[in-house]
């Protein structure tokens, strides 16, 4: 085996302090998709960039999903006038650019390459985790969900605050690798780094497609 | 000014993003020392390093603390035996090292070399964040703060997810670099590029200590 | 002073148990307006009562708060067709009624006769209290708030669940006794006995806006 | 059928408002037993009642829920001397009553007639809810669990907070009628009034029994 991102003495580290073991792979999947919106998708916006294979990959997942019927959650940032102009997400004092996430706009418009369907579950939120001051583990839990597969954008960002926050509420989590992405190459890798050693799986797609495929439907 | 860790263009994509403005500092401030036990500072433990640096930066801080009156907050990883030897908590199964930490051990206690005092909050947490899963935001609340100084161990794990929920939860966020450390230098930087990028100021001790001098006191 | 809702005997147990203390008055109030939407004020949907005189005295509430610029949020319980017509929010298994707060809808819409600003903030709920998955907590600290006037529909459902989560998260709590309002008498004067005796001060109107007075502006 | 606490009048608001509905039964049942501990089943305790009843109940119940290999999480109110004599946890500013609740004292331990186990998971809380600042969200889902019954002190305040957390987190509620208790019968009435016709079913012992046969052991 080949040495991990930051070379044998860190992965030696790792290994000893107990890191980097396989998840429970559970029985009833959903598959989260984090802000894959035309703001962070279609690199004519500022915070955007192009991501059009981690879209087309994503696609191909939620298409193994929908065989296996399993329910698929999709998240966007959208900001009202109030909290885009105002004072009130300390978030948007670090990060103003986050401020043109606009709700109606079409940035914070789910990238219409992916195969949204009427009954997918659409999370608003308003900071970097899909979890944080959001309902998606009650709606996963109310779906009876036990894993969720986490797609999206940014790996280094909110794919890996959601990753963590997964977790932290119980839920095994998998990261297909071909299904999230971000502006630039280092903090990607860092973060799949990361999330690997210590949150979830880091798969391959094709792996990640072959879980779906035993999942329970959405009705069980 | 010199590139940062991943060098000029991801500056450039990240600043074209809207990301790495200044927080506000506000009038209340806390420290928050981030498991900064026996487990993770001494190197004997499996899942220690030698973080003596850390801890001593950090005993200054506090120091600095309260001559301001400033409230200091510690956390913990304690599992019950419950817990430790169970399947309740979903992160042992992907971090089985931190089975380690067990409820009344040397592991989970605070380093001894910190100044701790009686009234000092210690928060017991059973995942990476200090904040998910316990009662440390509605303190921080409680005791008026606005700001939070996040000190501790380890930088790319625990420290990280417990900055991403402080801003998330309002909080504005300081990281005196000096008071936060890692097993492994690769994700140590990864983890400050980021924090400063879209979380929080990463400053230095002396200007940490300088922004307490002007904190409100615990008591008003 | 004549005997509570439950008689002398309960009130005895009260105070002995340790009840019923004065909560701390902050100096930076928020008003938080609990779900004084059409579907809960207008007696024309199945899930409304008359509630004019709450929402006139939450409208006089409001004007106070003008005044001495405090902030003033409001909720909306709205669901998405996905959720409405879905299995994902466990709560409308119990509640079906809700489901007719539908996203869009007039049912959702703040009612009319109060004096909502473009600053304001809206936070969209899908369970009884305000802060369950949603951001209010994080909105009220990025506000720099200490002390929450909450008014609203339902006194026993929404309001109470809201008043019991504002204090587990840390702020003082006064709920005016006029601007809360119910479907039916009976949960109504239940729920504001639980509360005076362990959650929050309800107070009068007049005392609220006497409060208001002294907040602090929503800039400091 | 008889008319409920309120009256006709009340019964048939709700019906109308559409509250009142049966919930899933799910297939995975926990058992949540809340702050059964001396400090609130000994009468002499200044916080305390008779609940002997209530304890018998509830072991009675754990015996079924054992002989289905179903996970029992009990729930104790405890804080540590800097929480409890100091200003952080703004609850204990309206109940200074619930300071007596002393990390370590006989007030804070559970109830010796309760059949508790070694692996039964003990959360311990600092508020009303038990979902509140702790991880039982997290270890319910950790341990796959989809339905909670619940028990315990007392039905108005602890109980009934429990109750609307674990249907907005998204767990179907159901109340044991024998199993819960608290000071005084008006409050417990209107609570259990309140909970039957918004969170969860309210049923009999025998009931509850019967369900707990038929859900899945811990380990499936």
């Amino acid at each position: 085996m080949t040495d991990g991102l930051y070379g044998r003495g860190t992965d030696d580290t790792y290994a000893q302090a107990g890191f980097g073991a396989r998840v429970r792979r559970g029985e009833r999947p959903a598959i989260v998709v984090v802000d894959l919106t035309n703001g962070f998708t279609d690199p004519a916006y500022p915070t955007g960039a192009d991501l059009s294979e981690v879209v087309s990959a994503t696609a191909t997942l939620i298409g193994h999903g929908r065989a296996a019927r399993v329910p698929v959650v999709f998240t966007t940032i959208a900001y009202t006038p109030a909290e885009a102009d105002g004072d009130a997400i300390t978030w948007l004092h670090k990060a103003p650019g986050m401020r043109a996430m606009r709700e109606g706009s079409r940035a914070v418009e789910i990238d219409g390459r992916l195969p949204r369907r009427a009954e997918d579950i659409l999370v608003v939120k308003k900071g970097a985790s899909a979890f944080f001051g959001t309902n998606l583990a009650a709606i996963l839990t109310g779906l009876r969900r036990d894993t969720v597969l986490i797609c999206g954008a940014t790996t280094s960002g909110c794919v890996r605050a959601t990753v963590v926050d997964a977790v932290q509420h119980g839920f095994s989590v998998l990261v297909p690798r071909q299904c999230v992405g971000d502006r630039a190459p280092g903090p990607h890798e860092a973060a799949l780094f990361d999330i690997q050693a210590k949150y979830g799986d880091v798969i391959d797609l094709a792996e990640a497609a072959g879980h779906l495929a035993q999942g329970a439907p959405i009705d069980v």
